[in-house]
């Protein structure tokens, strides 16, 4: 193994970026001891060149990410840029083309070119690390393709996104709508001012994209995961599931299925017992099924310029120590093209919320529907009489088909007496 | 890297023995496509050549587990005998020597001979692998070590022993002695028939003591690590426990002081919004605080045939995979010998329960002790009045130092009215 420094190229300096600078900065010498060699930055490149708050004088400055990602005098480039396309994508391709490692945090560019950049990096025999585009500080990449490498797995699911669990997580404290926290969150810079990436489930979806892929060794395929956001769940169906012994979270959940491998991304009602249930904020938190470790939870920060620097610096130092593994835990030839198990043929139980009108017949009305198409109901709970009026009727099925639940409440919409579109919220029995 | 199959040895077909043989029979495929080399045990030792309901016949069989570590067919020793002297450290002394690698699921011998051993695998150029020797199928030693290699650790803890943390649910659920819930956990095989080594903390100690080594790179040194166990935890403190906000946990808690590494195990008042107050029956949780990751909580079973397996499987594959790292995450010569922290001067709060002769005036007595010895209060319960007879007082301290608070409650035990040995456990302010 080297004893030579490693050479490191961090293109982009915003928040990530100038964490990892820091870092690699601030524990130069604990990196140094515990990698067997020092860790050093050579090049930067960003086209701001406005002072940050930490020292760049001592390396050489690129405003063309992509120039230094051909030409820098780096082992590694670290793409710290962001987005799916553009510049992001092509300084990890001229790296990689260039022989050089890459690390990145960028979830959206694994998503969506994963296949293509790993193939990139098996091709050049350098490695491709990206621990820090899932969960951010938590090194479930690893624990997956290290320390639970012993095991089949058979499912892998998470809270990824901590603006969602803190949105749900304030939503039940206080009791407010989606809409009041969401402002608040962007007040205080929980979230974005333009939400819809986080709230209507896309970053979960490209990180649970990524999990599956590792999880169990096949494609990426972004196309094949089922996307619902949260955006109108209401504090009434937060009330209702802490009645039932459930609390809302927006959950990524890819497993493996008799149709193939199902990937969705929903609110889910969890029950209160499962340790899940309780990672509240913006905390994240992933839980790998195996068939010998049995459930494994790991939960920390999922995001932030600290937490998400401690990532980036891992797959720096494994670099550095020479330790590498195929992008996805197994090599190109060998990931499986698993076929996407269809939505429609999701198994589950549901939870079910309409707004009817109070007059007699309605509920009748209802279960005939739900009859007809097979769904068998657990429990009902309807609170108060208004006749005449609009009431909530609150329920939950036995595992049924999706299919035959979105066939049911279509023709539940339609009764004259639904007032709203029924709200449906899958429950998971962790 | 090469692709020859690797070749394992096997010492000790107990439980952990049983479950890795039939892991490395059962997902031999999936290994070899992961690690990029085949698995394959050449032989195996035992005493006993009982059927164990796995095949064995394709392993060269060795009574004498030295002898296989020394002339066995075999790239890996893997010893799961037992024990920290004998046998077991015989056939690690000798595979090193033989310039074999070693995994081992045995925190005993690590703990009391981890730094010689580790010196030896240095010497040797192998790796010395102990996974599973903390907390079963979580990955906590490589997350240390490798996905959080990045920051400089302030603090690592966990629930280490799932018999313990089976009781203290136990207890609390529904009410029982300690006594009655051990027998009970002995019947059910969650708990030895001799449990010293469980219930008095050594077996959290152990684990405890390579935690400390691997978080903040120093040498071994279970002999500076302060024990208790759980056999004095009575109802009545559960009860107050709960009632006060927090729930008793053992806790082995390492850390870094101003006086040097402080290794603890004993029961710890934790606070109902900690996660880890929520870790319930067997499971297992560590908590790793980094400067750059913040908290990181890895949980899952820490026990058991198939658990154990998984990560001894893990450490085989990381050879198998060409991945290696020193043993305690830096080299021996950078290991630090940082001096222990005394006991004696660990500062925090403190729960204490007294009982009491209900007569006045003993109230004031205890208090004056206390102001004493500098210890201030925080709180005081005491339910009932019973004029004559001994009544339970409990107080909550503000943060004091432990000299100052074992002082006074030797004087407060010295009190005529005292009628038993206070109580005292330390609150954890996570």
């Amino acid at each position: 193994m080297s004893t030579e420094p490693l050479k490191v190229a961090v293109a982009g300096l915003g928040t990530v970026g100038g964490g990892t600078i820091k870092l690699l900065q601030a524990n130069a010498d604990v990196l140094a001891e515990r990698a067997g060699r020092p860790i050093v930055i050579t090049c930067v490149a960003d086209l701001d060149r406005r002072d940050r708050g930490f020292p760049v004088d001592g390396y050489v400055w690129f405003d063309d990410a992509v120039a230094m990602a051909r030409n820098g005098d780096a082992d590694v480039v670290v793409e710290l840029i962001g987005g799916s396309e553009g510049v992001a994508k092509a300084v990890c391709e001229v790296a990689l083309a260039a022989g050089r490692h890459v690390v990145t945090a960028n979830k959206a560019l694994i998503a969506h070119h994963g296949n293509a950049l790993a193939r990139a990096a098996e091709e050049a025999g350098v490695s491709l690390g990206y621990e820090a585009a899932v969960a951010g500080a938590v090194p479930i990449i690893k624990a997956l393709r290290d320390g639970l490498i012993a095991n089949r797995r058979r499912r892998v699911y998470g809270i990824l996104n901590g603006t969602c669990n803190y949105i749900l997580t304030s939503m039940r404290e206080s009791g407010r709508s989606f809409n009041d926290v969401l402002s608040e969150a962007q007040a205080l810079g929980y979230a974005e001012a333009d939400p819809s990436f986080d709230v209507d489930g896309v970053d979960s979806a490209h990180k649970l994209t990524i999990l599956a892929s590792v999880a169990f060794g096949c494609t990426i395929d972004f196309a094949a995961t089922h996307i619902e956001g949260i955006r109108h769940i209401a504090p009434e169906d937060i009330a209702f599931a802490e009645e039932l012994g459930y609390r809302i979270k927006l959950l990524g959940i890819a497993s493996l299925t008799d149709h193939g491998v199902e990937r969705r991304v929903h609110p889910c009602m969890v029950p209160l017992s499962a340790p899940i249930a309780h990672i509240e904020g913006v905390f994240n938190a992933v839980v790998a099924d195996g068939d010998f470790s049995d459930t494994i939870m790991q939960e920390g920060r999922g995001a932030g310029e600290r937490p998400t620097a401690s990532a980036v610096v891992a797959d720096i130092a494994d670099i550095a120590c020479g330790r590498s593994a195929p992008t996805f835990g197994v090599t190109i030839a060998q990931l499986a093209e698993v076929p996407p198990a269809e939505m429609s043929r999701h198994r589950g139980a549901y939870y079910v919320r309409l707004m009817v009108v109070d007059r007699p017949g309605v509920f009748a009305d209802v279960a005939t529907v739900l009859r007809d198409h097979d769904v068998s109901m657990e429990a009902v709970l309807q609170r108060g009489r208004s006749p005449g009026e609009p009431v909530p009727v609150v329920m939950t099925t036995h595992e049924t088909e999706e299919s035959a639940m979105v066939g049911a409440l279509g023709e539940i919409a339609a009764l004259k007496a639904a007032v709203e579109k029924p709200v449906m919220i899958r429950i998971e029995p962790f």
